[in-house]
């Protein structure tokens, strides 16, 4: 009788394609700290050759770490052009974001936590160190929100600016990185919503005196308060505009 | 005498690549709700002749969007092949934010102010909804660290495991996201520090007190207190490890 061993079955073996090997290889040098922001890459003819792949998949992988904001290319033929490591995390982190939330592989509630917890932390942070142009830039874009003949669009605008200039003013890059592509992700979603709602001239005013209120909370370095206000104005406005519950605000 | 009109330079014209166009096109399906999540993308010759791109202009929208976690090729050429909307944020986020880190972009002192942001939040929703599958999570990961042959290397991955566990238990899943891929983000880096810390076997027991008393005031459901115990953390061994100062911790 022969033996019934549990042998695994035989697995397809995952081929990795050329361009992700070229990814592989310049994310190493990257981490291992060989790579750094303004170096140049080799040209896309030798690395091909170094690396034994085509020169389409050392495209392909370039295209990629542009797409993160890793490598930006200057095009022509100069001293200037190449391949260069670049810094360039926030717009690739906001079409990112943009992209997942309209998939809704990320919930409009889960974006409202996140977007909670990052911004309770940006007013505070911003009320205990607010600059002139921070503040003017709140100023302008509380202004253009009062413009007589704002529309949902320009308004919508202005209240980006808005929550923006709070997240920069914190100064904390990842999490202003963080709360501005979250933000920005929910742009559209947020007009869109604003689109639907009947009671519009209600509801702007009620956005213009909370964003107020939170703007003269960071003004007067009021941490708590910036940070109260910031929640409670989000949950409001989501509660509105998306139909989401309210829950009693909690400790943190 | 001639007016001197302050005309504006002329300005070169930017011109969009091919694969710009095709994730243009593409993206602009995803944000109006035409492409969903497990849609296939049409063949990519077929593509190219809608577009009037090259294949490897498709090909090249195709691998970002790929490594955006956007899409999902399943290669072959039966009825399960093809190119789909997908659903894979977290990797994406993960990898992402290791480049940006490695490369600076994001300065660990950066890192660790969004790390006490959403970590305070992770844990204080833990608190308020533990449930028996993360609880084991972070048992097993506690355990492993206590293990007499723990490694610099293996302790690390059980102490991001627990990390990792906390934010799963938050039931944010954004937030979850960012927390897991900022804390993944930062595995070779405290692992780099912890290798050059000579007092590793005193680190490591600190490190695992506050694993557990963090751990404990999870399971007692007392918010709050996981929230500062995971915010003293964080700070105390980000000031270890990476020489950061350790402010006097503020009210949020």
């Amino acid at each position: 009788m022969t033996e019934n061993r549990a042998a695994p079955p035989w697995q397809p073996v995952k081929k990795a394609r050329a361009h992700e090997l070229v990814i592989e290889a310049i994310e190493d040098r990257i981490l291992s700290g060989a790579l750094q922001v303004g170096d140049a890459l080799p040209p896309e003819r030798e690395m091909a050759t170094s690396l034994e792949v085509s020169r389409a998949g050392v495209r392909e992988a370039v295209r990629v770490l542009e797409a993160q904001g890793v490598l930006r290319s200057q095009p022509g033929a100069g001293a200037a052009a190449g391949t260069f490591v670049a810094a360039l995390p926030r717009d690739a982190l906001t079409r990112f974001l943009r992209l997942h939330v309209a998939l809704s592989n990320f919930s409009i509630q889960d974006v409202t936590d996140a977007r909670i917890v990052l911004e309770r932390a940006s007013a505070s942070a911003a009320a205990r160190r607010l600059d002139d142009a921070s503040r003017a830039t709140m100023i302008d874009a509380l202004d253009r929100m009062d413009l007589p003949h704002a529309t949902r669009d320009s308004f919508n605008e202005a209240d980006t600016q808005f929550h923006l200039a709070i997240a920069e003013a914190s100064g904390s890059a990842l999490s202003a990185a963080l709360t501005a592509a979250i933000r920005s992700a929910m742009k559209v979603p947020i007009l869109r919503a604003a689109e639907r709602t009947e009671e519009w001239p209600e509801e702007s005013q009620r956005l213009r005196r909370e964003h107020r209120a939170i703007f003269d909370a960071i003004d007067a370095g009021d941490a708590e308060r910036a940070a109260e206000l910031a929640e409670g104005h989000i949950r409001r406005a989501a509660s509105v505009l998306f139909g989401l519950p309210v829950p009693a605000p909690q400790r943190r």
